[in-house]
């Protein structure tokens, strides 16, 4: 998971207010609407099965042991294709294929910190992704610190100039992101900000929620005609260290180093397999995950546990004694991460058969568990999303879900979308950092993943109607 | 802290059962020999008045802020002896001074090390204290897993000879320590016994209780006779994932790069402070933490905590209106973690007076409250000990504390021995590593740690009557 825009958080009064109204309507009233008995007690077993135990935890394990950290461009994935293809063959996919995407290249490097007066100290930190390098000297210079980006463009050049600015935004800790959403515009638009003021370099506090000396990376944007400054995160406790020497009073200087450089670009892949459908093949129930990771950690809960949710979650599927009568579709996206590779080259290779996409899922924020549904449905559809929600013993959110990064990119198709919120409390405590490794997750909140996912993916492929399609435009959350 | 032997965990039946004779005693019966009713009751306003808020917090920030890592032979830690000198006087201690200390220096380098097959990935590592480095180009070896030093020790030097040796010994979490004190022999003596079998070199999984790329770092030693080679800890994740790829069958190569180097040794000190009693100045109440930390933290609870109490125990019973009958003195003491350099030289230097010390604590176990007060005095006061129990609200332990690694240098003077046991349940997810930093302590519990020491240095330092010797050798915990 990468960046959502602060509209993450907006909600469409409208769609809540109809989908309370669906939620409080009487059971009789809206049965025609909902889901066939006969799909939702197909459904109830798949959930009540997985939730007794799944083996997604053992597909996340492997991931992370044998490829661990793969990001784009990397050999580790093409490692994490070459698994990804061996993996969906062993759990019984069929049409297992790669799909080619063109990959960037980024590579971090070397990289240290430390404040070099008025105390001097090493710091940890980590480039953003894609950031350019420091000459190899580094670049030594005072530091500025502001408290967001609101703060920075009020500040005057002649402030800036030669200097490092020091983004000191604190993430506030969330069950549905909203924190990461209010927090994470500085790491992606900070190092423009602060170029255009003048200044040498940029350090942002680390969107996340932990006190671990393990800074949080992700992707960060250059505009064109702006000068390309360095850019990298402090861990949180370093963070904390700098704003403590600022607050004395003393001058404070900061050396950067950063190794960082982009490669030209390789050719990779996204892994795809099936489930084909008994009766309508031809129409897709697409579950997405990333295959990819950054580079720090070894990409267990980003997106490592999405990977093995959604393909435990159609391995269940079909091994019922009746496959579901549409075809589900697993893609497991080339680099997500950065610039969404996958998404944009599977819309585009995919085009022809979008308008056959009747839903479209995605699972990318960790293994926390499902505690919310959403959707971006035609509203006349909306008392399926309500039986699903009855089903998994989930709250109903509204019908502006954007569903995830990756199958974004089907919104021009107006593929409908359905959202599984993952309580997200601890997910920012690792994400995009060193520390996301194979022991931040919960075997049991893997399986109540797979277990909502599986129900879902196999009521919507069996049931007679369809969702329609979306409204116009991206979902907004 | 650094290293408590095995032998720390267990407890002398005989002094459990006598303390609770005492205990259970009527209160009429004990008071003549536990403390005098006036000593108490100002002991009692000190402890009440440092629970509502003391300076502790602001101590440790201001050394963690303005040196930050401070191991021995740095220049950080002459930086720390200006501090500790500096605030000393500012805290309004008499004879501030430094005290001489020879100070091993060991220095780091660059390190590094990866998992090169069968699925290459890199790890998270960090030397151990005193290991040698390997040659430029590192050492690439396949790696032998083993549970325990034990299990070792039954190895076919045949299975070992050119080997990496990967002690997996697994820390379990505690209140008291004794987890520690279980799983931390491997540290020391893991080089040693590996290397007589042929080993190359030594992985061990940190002594720690997390779940952090952030590796444990801590003293090891070496034996005359026996091949140097070098020895590191893996993060818990790391050791995890060196463990996953050896469960898979196939043989597993490490290659391991560490730029360890011993240095000459330095001159450095330790930092002493008195109040001084006002009818027995020659007799002393010593309260000991050490300045130095590892140098991967900037050692805010391994013992930046341990100086901030007991130089704020101290500033506290210094504003009484009427200072006590004996001189308190607070040392901080150079080098612990790499062979008590300070507690050593503080042994020699003040060998005249040792006779006169009543008293000697030491805090160096972080930032947990106080739990249990334990002791090493004539076993004919331990009233005094029961009376102290009662007036800090804690349990009292046996009469065969140890107190810490720096005073048990004064164990052959027989100085008597007051233990403030802490809650050291977390303190190992932070030991040692990185993440040793200002945000692990809560201040609340640092003033409870002030109040405790506080009402026991001043309750012992102004009684009329004193401990008496220690029992003969040193205590066992």
């Amino acid at each position: 998971m990468r960046f959502r825009s602060p509209a993450f958080r907006r909600s469409s009064g409208a769609a809540v207010f109809l989908s309370m109204l669906i939620a409080a309507a009487p059971a009789r009233a809206q049965a025609p609407a909902g889901l066939p008995q006969d799909v939702v007690a197909t459904a109830a077993s798949l959930h009540r099965e997985a939730l007794a135990g799944t083996r997604a935890y053992e597909i996340v394990r492997s991931l992370t042991v044998e490829v661990g950290p793969r990001p784009a461009g990397s050999k580790a994935h093409d490692a994490a294709v070459a698994w990804g293809l061996r993996t969906m063959k062993e759990l019984g996919f069929q049409n297992v294929r790669a799909e080619k995407a063109t990959l960037p290249h980024w590579v971090r490097g070397a990289e240290s910190g430390e404040i070099v007066a008025p105390y001097p100290q090493p710091v940890h930190l980590a480039a953003l992704g894609g950031s350019v390098g420091t000459p190899e000297a580094g670049i030594e210079a005072q530091v500025i610190q502001v408290p967001s980006l609101e703060a920075a463009a009020k500040l005057d050049p002649a402030q800036v100039k030669g200097k490092i600015v020091f983004y000191d935004v604190h993430m506030r800790r969330s069950k549905d992101a909203s924190g990461y959403g209010e927090a994470v515009p500085v790491r992606g638009m900070g190092a423009v900000a602060a170029a255009k003021l003048g200044a040498v370099a940029v350090l942002i506090r680390s969107i996340g929620t932990d006190n671990n000396r393990t800074p949080h990376t992700g992707t960060m944007r250059y505009q064109d005609g702006v000068e390309k400054i360095p850019a990298a995160a402090l861990s949180i406790p370093d963070a904390d260290l700098l704003a403590a020497q600022i607050a004395t009073g003393k001058p404070v200087t900061f050396r950067l180093k950063l190794g960082a450089r982009a490669e030209p670009e390789v050719e990779g892949a996204s892994v795809v397999g099936e489930i084909p459908g008994r009766e309508k093949p031809e129409e897709i129930v697409l579950l997405g995950a990333h295959l990819d990771s950054w580079d720090l950690g070894t990409g267990a809960i980003d997106d490592g546990a999405g990977c093995a949710i959604m393909m435990e979650a159609a391995r269940r599927i079909a091994q019922l004694p009746k496959k579901p009568r549409r075809t589900i579709r697993v893609v497991l996206y080339a680099n997500e991460e950065f610039g969404l590779s996958g998404g944009r080259a599977y819309a585009e290779a995919h085009k022809d058969e979008l308008a056959r996409h009747v839903m479209s899922g995605e699972s990318d924020l960790g293994s926390g568990r499902v505690w919310r549904i959403s959707s971006h449905v035609d509203p006349a559809k909306l008392p399926i999303v309500a039986s699903l929600a009855r089903l998994l013993g989930v709250e109903q959110g509204n019908n502006e879900a954007g569903g995830g990064a990756d199958i974004s990119t089907l919104a021009p198709a107006r593929v409908p979308v359905i959202a599984l919120a993952q309580d997200a409390s601890a997910y920012f405590d690792y994400h995009h950092t060193a520390n996301d490794t194979l022991d931040k997750i919960d075997p049991k909140d893997l399986d109540q993943n797979v277990a909502a996912w599986a129900a879902v993916a196999y009521a919507i492929a069996d049931m007679p109607g369809d969702l329609g399609r979306a409204p116009e435009g991206a979902g907004r959350e």
